[in-house]
C-alpha cells in the first residue's frame, strides 16, 4: 500500500485542517500516512473527528518536537533534524514513504527535498509547478511558480521539459502546448530573459510561442513557463483579483433587497464559479525535477486543500512523473528535442 | 480654452468610439479638439452622430493621409510626418495643444511623445501610469505598465518619484502611499533588480516597502512599481482573470431557471462591480516623464473609455503634473529625497 509523509505542522491554520484533510482522502483513496508533527497537538484533533477505525488504522502519528515557523528563515532547515518537515522528507528519502505533502514553510520544504531526496541528474533548477482553472473544462499549468526568484534561460527550458511531462503522465492531455509567458505574443516581444529562452525553447514542437498574462486562464496553452518572480507576481495578482471580485460583488449585492433575493437564487452558479476558481480545489502544487514526489500546499490550506494535495501526491505515484522526468534528462538534451 | 489632439486613428474598432469619446465629453467639459485623422472616415461618422451645432464647433478634424497600424513597427514612426499620431503629438509639441489622447499604436506614441516632445530632464525612462479599482474607494496607481522591458534600479526610482506626484497632484491622495512589486513583504524578498531598487527606496519617506500582487487590489498603498515587464504581465493576468470569471459566470447561470431570474434580479450589483472593474472608466494612461500630457488609451477602447481617457489628458493640464515633475527633477535627487 502507498503511503503518504504528511507534514501536520507549520500551516497558517494549525492541524486542524491537515487532520480533516487526511481523513478525507482516507476515506476516498487507499492509501496509509505517516502524519508527522507534535503528537500532543495532532492526537486530540484526530480523536476529536470520530474517525472509523478502519481510517485510522492507515494513520501512523510520528511524534516530532521542533517545527520551522513561517517567520522563520529556510536557511537553517538542513540542521534542524527533528523538525517535521526534516522527517517527513526523511521517510521518502529512504522510502518507507512515496511521497511527501506540507503546508508549512515553503522555503524549507524545497531546500530540504534537493538537499535529502535531491535534484534529478539533469535538471538545472526545481521549480513548482501550480495548476490554473481556465475557462475551458482543463486546468493550466505554471511554472515556476516561485522557486527560483532569478533565472537563466537554460533553467526556462526545464521547466517547459517537465512541465510537458506533468501535464501529460499526471493531467493525462495527449499532447501538451507549451507557452512562454511574455509581455506580447510576437516572437519579437520579450525581457532580455525571455527573448533568449524564445531562441532556446523554439526547437521544441512542443512550444507554442510567446502567450500573455490572460493566456494563464482562456485555455490557449497548456503550460505556461515563466521565473519564480514572474510567476509569483501572476499567481498572487490573479488571486488578489479574484478576492477582489468577490469582495465588491458582496458588497454590491447587500446594497439592494432585490440583489439579495437575486445572489440567493443564483447560488448554484456562484458555488460552481467558486469550485472553479478555488485554490483549494487545486490541492497543492509539485515541486518537479527532485527524485520523489513532493507536493508544497498552500500555508493557508482548509481541509478540502489538503485532501486535495494528498489527491496531487498519489496521482504524482501513479503517474510516474519522477521516474518519467529522470528518464528525460538521463538522454541528452538533443534527445529531448524530438518528444 | 483648453485644446486636446485626439488621434482618431488605428484604434481597433475604428474611428467611432474615439468620435463618440470625444463628443461625449465635449458636452461634459469646456474644451476643444483637434480630430486628427483620416477626414473621409472622421466626417460621416460626426455627421451621423447629430451632436448640436455648439459642440462642432470645438471640433476641427484635421485631416492625415497616413496612421501606423497596430501589426505595424514603431521604428518608421518619426520618420512618416503625415500620420494621424505625427500629427497630434506635433500640436501639443508646438503648444497648440496642451494634450494628446491615442488609443493607436501605443509603441508608436511612446516614441513619437519621447522624440518630438522630449522627456523631461533628469528623468531616466518615461513610464505608462494605469489606475486599477481596489476594494477601497480610491484606485491604485501602477508603473511601469509596459513602456520598458528591462529596467535599472534607478529608472524604478524615477517611476516611485513621478507615481508619487501623479496620486498626489490628479488623484488628490494627501500623502500617497509608495510600494515595490515583489514576490513577497519582507525586506530581504526580490530578485535582483528590485532588491537593488528596494536599497534606494528606502531612503524616501514615501516607500512602504514590498508589496504582492495582490495588493494592487486591497488598496494597502497607492502606487505600485515595478518594470515595464512586470507591470504588463500582472496586468494582462489581472485582466485575464476578470474576464474568466465573468465568462464562468455568465456558463453557470445559464444552466437554471433559477439562476437566470437571480441574475436578473442582482442585475443592479452586477452593473456596479462592472462600472467598478471596468477598464474603460479609468480611460487611458499617462505616459509621465515627458514634458506634456500624453494619454495611452487601450486599442479596444469603447467610446466610454476614450472619454475618460479625454478627461485624464484633462486633469493632467489642471493640476500641472508635468511641471510639477518637471520642477521635482530639475532638483538633484537628493531634494527629491526631502518630499
Amino acid at each position: 500500500m502507498m503511503r503518504i509523509a504528511v507534514d501536520a505542522m507549520g500551516a497558517d491554520n494549525g492541524v486542524t485542517p491537515i487532520v480533516c484533510g487526511v481523513l478525507e482522502s482516507l476515506k476516498q483513496r487507499e492509501f496509509s500516512v505517516f502524519l508527522v508533527g507534535d503528537e500532543n497537538l495532532i492526537k486530540p484533533c484526530l480523536d476529536s473527528q470520530s474517525a472509523s477505525a478502519t481510517i485510522l488504522q492507515r494513520i501512523e502519528i510520528v511524534h516530532t518536537q521542533d517545527f520551522i515557523k513561517m517567520t522563520e528563515s529556510a536557511s537553517t532547515a538542513n540542521k534542524r533534524k527533528d523538525t517535521s518537515i526534516y522527517q517527513a522528507i526523511g521517510f521518502v528519502k529512504n522510502s518507507e514513504a512515496q511521497a511527501c505533502v506540507s503546508a508549512g514553510h515553503s522555503g524549507a520544504t524545497m531546500s530540504l527535498a534537493t538537499l535529502q531526496i535531491g535534484r534529478i541528474n539533469g535538471v538545472s533548477r526545481p521549480a513548482i509547478c501550480t495548476c490554473m482553472p481556465t475557462i475551458t473544462s482543463n486546468p493550466s499549468v505554471i511554472l515556476d511558480a516561485g522557486a527560483n526568484t532569478d533565472c537563466k534561460p537554460e533553467y526556462l527550458v526545464d521547466f517547459a521539459i517537465m512541465g510537458y511531462h506533468y501535464a501529460r503522465n499526471v493531467l493525462g492531455y495527449s499532447a501538451p502546448r507549451i507557452g512562454l509567458l511574455s509581455n506580447g505574443e510576437e516572437d519579437s516581444k520579450g525581457n532580455e530573459l525571455t527573448k533568449q529562452t524564445f531562441q532556446l525553447l523554439k526547437e521544441y514542437s512542443f512550444f507554442r510561442g510567446n502567450v500573455e498574462g490572460s493566456d494563464i486562464f482562456n485555455g490557449s496553452v497548456d503550460v505556461i513557463v515563466c521565473d519564480g518572480f514572474m510567476g509569483n507576481l501572476v499567481l498572487k495578482a490573479s488571486e488578489g483579483v479574484a478576492s477582489s471580485i468577490n469582495t465588491i460583488l458582496k458588497q454590491e449585492i447587500k446594497k439592494s433587497f432585490l440583489s439579495i433575493l437575486g445572489s440567493l437564487l443564483a447560488k448554484s452558479a456562484f458555488k460552481s464559479l467558486k469550485l472553479k476558481i478555488d485554490y483549494a480545489e487545486y490541492g497543492g502544487a509539485p515541486l518537479l525535477g527532485v527524485k520523489k514526489p513532493v507536493i508544497i500546499s498552500h500555508g493557508k490550506s482548509n481541509a478540502r486543500a489538503m485532501e486535495c494535495a494528498i489527491y496531487q501526491a498519489l496521482d504524482a505515484c501513479d503517474s510516474k512523473i519522477c521516474e518519467t522526468i529522470t528518464e528525460v534528462f538521463a538522454d541528452s538534451k538533443i534527445s529531448a528535442t524530438k518528444i
